[in-house]
């Protein structure tokens, strides 16, 4: 206890410190809302009270949320969660009948009729048995089981509850947890939190981001010196890096993640989010199904999907779910029981999920508009990947690979000597320096790549392709302008 | 790694079991969502199925989930989530003008005015405000800074987070944490999670179940053998025992707090479900500060509330809030970013919230309807408070303290030694004998008092006052007739 002294009289100071603090959570860092978030705020405030600025907007291009970059909500998904709402609305003669036919439906399975009441702790039932055929019909007809589906807080609170039942151990026998590098970095906070080992694999750059079963290989064998690697994550479409995976390559990590005893978390919530001609997703249930038996009933795995991407971007919503692959079921009661403690997930979400699951179909009122919003925005976002990757290749000092899914784009940058020096002298790492730079001098908010992770000796930045296509190229401009000036600036 | 036989062909068995996961998940227990409710709701299936019972429905009277109860929802709530939800009703002349204001005012403060934009991790902050002045009312003009109000998915999610900033050292340096006796098993599931230590003081069921510091300081000597108790948390008005704190005890305990150096939480949920004559809600932070700046310049504290009881009881939508006092400024910008890394809490339930704290006012069209629902749930409660006290005392071998607050009866049961002697031959504790008993054979869900904690030898259980009020007669007297048939069995 430290002995302190206020205004003459001797203190044991605060009782909580950054001292005496939980030091794991201390580690944990989460890039997406870091500090240049952080100052970005700051930033739009002075803006307001009348500072002046070489710009007049701040543009929050670091994170993935479609609704605050203009995107219009899909009308069928919000008219039946203001029917969930207020089911007085069910008598009013605006809404289409199949919209009022999903809020009768969610509102019949909850408690007292309302969504105000809890729900059962794994989700509402009728919420999972859509899901479990959702993901059948996106599977080819492979069978899904609804008491295999945990619907959760977005997806997040999925994988953390996930990695939390998996983490064990001391010292040398301490959980390791295979992650990509570049990464999405709620794993390494979480991770961080949970106290467990980063066991880090690097996504080849050179070769469009893609995994190669070599580098698991390397990276597992040299993480078994000092920790157990039980765990092998993978995200897919990549976060940061837009990768869309190959069949061939989800086949190759299956037959190591058997081979290495790991248990599989696949992040597949950009799974509608793919735009390169020639990509496709498939899924690692699917591909886990197609290899027959000796994997299909041995291979431990969770998926994960979340509302908060797709063509929908209701990330405010936190609705989500994961799916349990071959999990033991003592393990699975453990979950359950886990689960439990915080009652259930925000009932509005699960109602959410469910329509994005059960979308109106072919022979129903909503049908015809919700099909053109959606391909508005699909097709919106296929057009802004190219255009992105164009106009970042033809800057000097900028390589980017193409974004074949998910929103985001990682481009390469290179930065001089100089410039690395300038960023050490002012204690920052040179990407953050870059990103914050280009922050005060254009109100663009990207993320360094250092919070992501990268090789060491390069630099990035993750920016997301979500700007309407007009402001988006004005932004992909003035990144490319400040870029060249930096370059001279530090050349 | 375990070796097993699979077909004939060894396997290495499961990569995730029992035996290799998380020791501190296996280590917690939440009776609330326990064995007896996935018994519950496993006979509802039966039911459903034809199966014959001795009655036509299982009530629930497990949990404190008002709308899944019967109450109605609020109308000027569920007006407002609407709105927000569709904004293309803001044209609608059928909603109330103060409705619509609130809808654009919670509109304005999102990103491109969607709910389904992430919100600032800390929470939306016209939120932030409306609760901070929220808290200066209530507190007669004490000010509050929305800098220092955190939104949360439900009052549990903060909690949990407060707990976690709170936790570290290893051994007899590890972190206690005073709970009372009985407890809300959020408590003991979250320190079991996070490896902390619980440090038990008993309320004191023969004085209404108050609080004593003289128990407060038995508990704090002995913990301190053991480990470093640094934290006490406070549940008042009390769950499940349903006491509502004098302001001359949370004097006593705040001075405790301050000369034995702990951090205090209160959990105020309850704080306007209040019933009983003479008894009133004061809060923590309003009598810390009333005790002068010797206190309320020192004593580090953080209050919790939510939206999920009082009398709208929206469980489904998961909002609260977190108030944090005198935190160390470091520590706070440590909470910060650990909240950032799960995004944001669901922002349909800090829209519900920011109405709670902000509600129609006297000159405003909704506020005689709103009043009207208002008063009628709390009137309500007052009186099936009152009605359980009277019916179970008058059952020999029931005693209950008065409901003055919150919303469950904690009833002591006397069991025989034959009753006692029988659960233990059944591998059950004698509570939860009793209430498995109950449920197969009045189809009555309660929780039995060891999940929540209660002195060696005694017995009770937890019984929400939710149901309305001619449907909560027959749960009484069907209690009331089955302790009786109990008794005589094991007699």
């Amino acid at each position: 206890m430290s002995q302190q002294t206020v205004n003459g009289v001797p203190s044991r100071g605060k009782v909580l410190t950054l001292d005496n603090m939980n030091p794991n959570v201390k580690r944990v860092e989460y890039a997406v809302r870091g500090p240049i978030v952080q100052r970005a705020v700051q930033i739009e405030k002075e803006l307001k009270e009348g500072v002046k600025k070489p710009f007049s907007e701040v543009i929050k291009a670091n994170i993935g949320d479609a609704h605050a970059m203009g995107q219009k909500p899909i009308t069928f998904l919000r008219q039946v969660l203001a029917l969930c709402s207020y089911p007085e609305l069910l008598e009013d003669n605006k809404f289409p009948e199949d919209a009022k036919k999903r809020a009768k439906r969610i509102l019949q399975a909850c408690g007292g009729h309302s969504i105000g009441a809890y729900s059962a702790s794994q989700g509402i039932e009728c919420v999972r048995q859509d899901v479990a055929r959702y993901i059948e019909k996106r599977d080819g007809g492979i069978s899904s089981n609804p008491d295999n589906i945990y619907l959760s807080t977005g997806a997040s609170d999925a994988i953390v509850t996930m990695l939390k039942l998996l983490v064990c151990g001391e010292g040398r026998d301490r959980t390791g947890v295979m992650i990509s590098i570049p990464q999405y970095p709620l794993y390494s906070a979480a991770l961080a939190d949970l106290g467990a080992v980063q066991v880090s694999y690097y996504l080849d750059e050179d070769k469009c981001w893609s995994l190669d079963v070599a580098e698991l290989r390397r990276s597992l064998n040299a993480a078994r010196q000092h920790c157990n690697p039980r765990v092998l994550c993978i995200i897919n479409p990549g976060n940061p890096t837009g990768q869309v995976q190959s069949r061939q390559c989800i086949e190759d990590v299956i037959r190591f993640a058997k081979e290495e005893h790991l248990f599989l978390m696949a992040d597949e919530v950009y799974q509608d989010n793919v735009y390169a001609e020639g990509c496709k997703f498939h899924s690692f249930k699917k591909v886990l199904f197609e290899m027959g038996p000796e994997y299909s009933s041995t291979v431990e795995m969770a998926s994960f999907h979340s509302t908060s991407k797709c063509y929908m971007g209701e990330c405010g919503f936190r609705g989500g779910y994961m799916e349990i692959i071959n999990m033991d079921p003592e393990v699975k009661a453990q979950l359950t029981k886990l689960v439990s403690v915080r009652l259930c997930p925000p009932v509005p979400g699960q109602a959410l999920l469910d329509l994005v699951v059960n979308p109106p179909q072919p022979d129903e009122p909503s049908y015809t508009t919700f099909m053109k919003e959606r391909t508005v925005v699909l097709a919106d976002l296929a057009e802004k990947a190219r255009l992105t990757e164009q106009i970042f290749n033809k800057v000097p000092g900028i390589t980017c690979n193409p974004v074949q899914g998910a929103m985001y784009t990682f481009p390469r940058i290179t930065l001089s000597q100089k410039a690395i020096d300038k960023a050490k002298e002012e204690g920052q790492v040179p990407d953050m320096f870059y990103c914050m730079k280009l922050l005060e001098e254009e109100g663009i908010c990207l993320v360094p790549g250092s919070g992501f992770g990268q090789r060491e000796g390069t630099f990035h930045f993750r920016m997301t392709i979500l700007p309407p296509t007009e402001k988006l190229k004005v932004v992909l401009h003035k990144i490319s302008e400040f870029h060249l000036r930096f370059t001279q600036e530090f050349s």
